[in-house]
């Protein structure tokens, strides 16, 4: 970080790089403009998490367009993998998610969500959060999952027709 | 995979490929197996809580070795990405984590750690979590991120030697 040093001191070109690569981190690191590190496909990952219970409901993928859109709207828009598309949360279930924060990772490759979640949960497997099923620890070699807070809120065949 | 309905009934290959897909997609995400689904590159991605707070700490990836050596000892093991290695948590700085749950999503192809926090946080920036800057909502156009919980607790360059 040369924040404070200025640029006077870039006469070298060697010196010049090797500190423009560093005041780039410090930027990204320590800077108060949103660029956000979009990987190979053009996507950065986002945590969604509950505002009142505080527990990880889903981890999904946004590109530069969902991001956009989740900003202006404040309603969660992500980027599907599988299915190639754009996508408003809820807008099949009406299970949308409200976001009341949105925060950016030290080297802005991910997001996190605090959200509101309307309807009975999140998971498209009618569980209020993707990750109801634990591992257990202290094992090795082969593990079985454990239900955890896996009880189905909802019929996903009756919400995703 | 067609467990419940045995392979005799796959005469028909059409059906049979049809079902075992479907069948394959049930297994991981309603079966006790743990099959983490690996990306190209051979990697899950983590999100890691505060067991007391509840706050998103670092989000980060492992591989499948990560994955064993975080089992089967309790403290998180992650994979770097930028360094491409193997990374003890803590290794360097002493803020290793301690898994109190770890937690598998619907489609296995992402971790929840909750953890104890050792020393004063995660991030190598030295604040607690990695994402100490809030994304302002309801603006369209170019965004400027606002600190939030961005106090440093320590400073990287004595602890990160």
């Amino acid at each position: 970080m040369v924040a404070g040093l200025g640029p006077a001191i870039h006469d070298d070109v060697t010196i010049g790089a090797l500190f423009s690569m560093t005041d780039k981190t410090a930027d990204i690191e320590e800077g108060l403009a949103f660029t956000p590190k979009f990987d190979a496909n053009g996507l950065v990952t986002v945590v969604v998490t509950d505002v009142r219970s505080g527990d990880v409901l889903m981890v999904a993928h946004m590109n530069e367009e969902a991001i956009r859109k989740t900003v202006a709207s404040g309603e969660a828009w992500y980027y599907s993998r599988s299915r190639k598309t754009l996508w408003r949360k809820g807008e099949t279930s009406g299970h949308i998610q409200r976001v009341v924060e949105m925060r950016v990772d030290c080297d802005q490759d991910a997001l996190w969500l605090k959200v509101e979640q309307a309807g009975e949960g999140a998971c498209h497997t009618g569980r209020c959060s993707c990750f109801y099923r634990a591992v257990p620890l202290g094992k090795a070699g082969a593990v079985t999952l454990e239900f955890r807070d896996a009880e189905r809120r909802f019929d996903p065949s009756k919400v995703y027709k």
